[in-house]
């Protein structure tokens, strides 16, 4: 008896030692800036609700459509959905966007993932746009993307009578559906993909939601440095420091240099494993090497294959739920309809 | 006390004589050859599935991903849905397909939709695939559609463990994943496309289904002789002589001359409101312009403005309910998956 009584103590102080360890990595986590996605749905709407352009069922429906909709693009063929896929984390899993006339991204810039873009502090890899209602009239727009000018999306949407009475339905009868409506009525849908993973949960206590190895996996990216810039909500989506330009091995690919300052809006590391591939030319397929290449180009160090493979261990955690999105049925073109033009 | 009586009496005979024409009009379309799609759930079951490929619930389900799936193609960014868009009418509301590198269809060839078409006889306006199953090996490979070799398509699936493991629970642990199984697979879920419309709630005898616009225009589609090529299930999907090619006033965009027999498929009517342009080459996009021009060029005839527009309200009762279709989260590429190539 008395030898199981002490294997049982031992047993017990292991725990605690462990759960302890547990307690010290969570405070460790906190402090270094990182937040966790609310589980209450209320603070949740909060934190992605913009008091401009409030979130409404209706407004959602209609910018889930509008999202999907191909014909906001000159060609008739391209979506936000095209570049920025639900199925595909959010992103197209292609090292340069490709839009209208098979153009690829002139500084062979690689499409960010929709999901959780509502928590970053700005919008586009140089960070020009303040939020999702300004950013999303940009690739509409852009000529190597869906290449519309705001005329003939406005003359699109508003020859298609179910949406003119959608938007009716959404924003009242005087509704003047204009291009900037247009664009806020997708921000609105866009501000709903949230996806809160385990290592949220383990944010709000739940102490065994990673496993052993996704917990030193997380304590490594926290020493390393990582969370210097992958910090808040998003584990990114600030403008930082862009020493890439200057010491990343692929820099010369597209020669983006970060915005007028040299910074650049760090990415979300939220569903990470599903965008592959990284940095913002998309030269870099793997993430252990990603996570590599960072250390010695962010941050000055060198992370070792086995630090990367248990980092990326824990990156894997942050595969977040996605909302449920039951593919639209959109309206009908009419004779009215400007048709769709290729060149 | 006399007067209204004899008023209610008149009012009941023009009811009478209203349901005795109705009665009449539904007794000459089924003679005419045209079906509904069946009310029971075993009926229809019956009617879609293949006995050499049988419909399960999980090869639907796979079915559905490997149909969003644009890492079929060789780009990694068009997926079968990109031209046969289910938001759509199960088309892409463009003239000719556009495909690998914007490449038009080499004989201005127009996407047909996907929604009913297990109905068609025969698959490809040239009637040359027997079935789905066949039909969706086609486009993956197509130079100017997904430009996909068979073993590029199969190493893009099989490097995914999800698909693999979703393989295995469809088809047993021994599956081997070739290119014809994913095809396969795909053809499953397009099976269960069907889309029934108020059109064949009347033809299962509910005589207050249809307007009496859309019963007038009914009553001239088979009088005028349209139901002689839009006949069965589908309201086409048979091969037919194909007039067109010598009358048709846009015969000569893209040269299309029908089978070696100068046969054409006869597109479903079913959801034809939502899948214009029309015709083979997609150069006609108003649906009476349409009716007219079938009249005239197939049948020998003139159909009016007016009779076309009659033709017309009834076309519009065909447009369907649509399954909903959940989007599907697709599996993360892994380092073994091909990359994306846009050349």
């Amino acid at each position: 008896m008395k030898t199981a009584s002490v294997v049982l103590s031992l047993a017990f102080v292991g725990v605690s030692a462990f759960a302890a360890n547990d307690m010290q990595l969570l405070k460790k986590v906190k402090e270094s800036g990182i937040k966790a996605i609310p589980q209450s749905q209320l603070e949740l709407l909060k934190l992605v609700d913009d008091p401009n352009n409030p979130i409404t069922e209706k407004k959602v429906e209609l910018g889930k459509k509008l999202y999907f909709e191909p014909r906001l693009s000159k060609s008739g063929l391209i979506s936000c959905n095209t570049c920025h896929n639900l199925g595909m984390g959010g992103a197209d899993g292609v090292a340069a966007a490709i839009g209208h006339k098979w153009t690829a991204n002139p500084a062979h810039l690689n499409s960010p993932t929709v999901y959780n873009s509502v928590l970053n502090k700005v919008q586009f890899w140089d960070g020009r746009s303040p939020h999702l209602e300004d950013q999303a009239q940009g690739p509409i727009q852009a000529g190597p993307e869906m290449a519309a000018p705001k005329e003939l999306v406005v003359a699109r949407v508003t020859s298609m009578p179910e949406y003119v009475e959608e938007f009716k339905s959404a924003y009242g009868d005087k509704v003047k559906i204009d291009f900037k409506l247009i664009a806020d009525t997708i921000a609105v849908f866009e501000r709903t993909l949230v996806t809160p993973s385990r290592f949220d949960d383990f944010l709000h206590g739940d102490l065994n939601a990673l496993t052993p190895a996704e917990k030193e996996g997380l304590n490594l990216f926290v020493d390393k440095g990582c969370v210097s810039c992958h910090n808040d909500i998003g584990l990114g989506g600030t403008m930082q420091p862009f020493q890439v330009a200057k010491k990343y091995k692929f820099a010369s690919l597209g020669g983006f240099q970060g915005d007028k300052n040299g910074m650049v809006k760090t990415p979300t590391l939220r569903n990470i494993e599903e965008t592959a591939p990284y940095f913002h030319n998309g030269a870099i397929w793997s993430l252990a090497d990603a996570v590599k290449e960072m250390g010695s180009v962010q941050l000055g160090i060198n992370i070792s294959d086995k630090e990367s493979k248990k980092i990326v261990t824990f990156l894997k955690a942050l595969t977040g739920d996605k909302p449920e999105v039951s593919y639209p049925i959109l309206p009908v073109s009419t004779p009215k309809t400007p048709k769709p033009d290729m060149n």
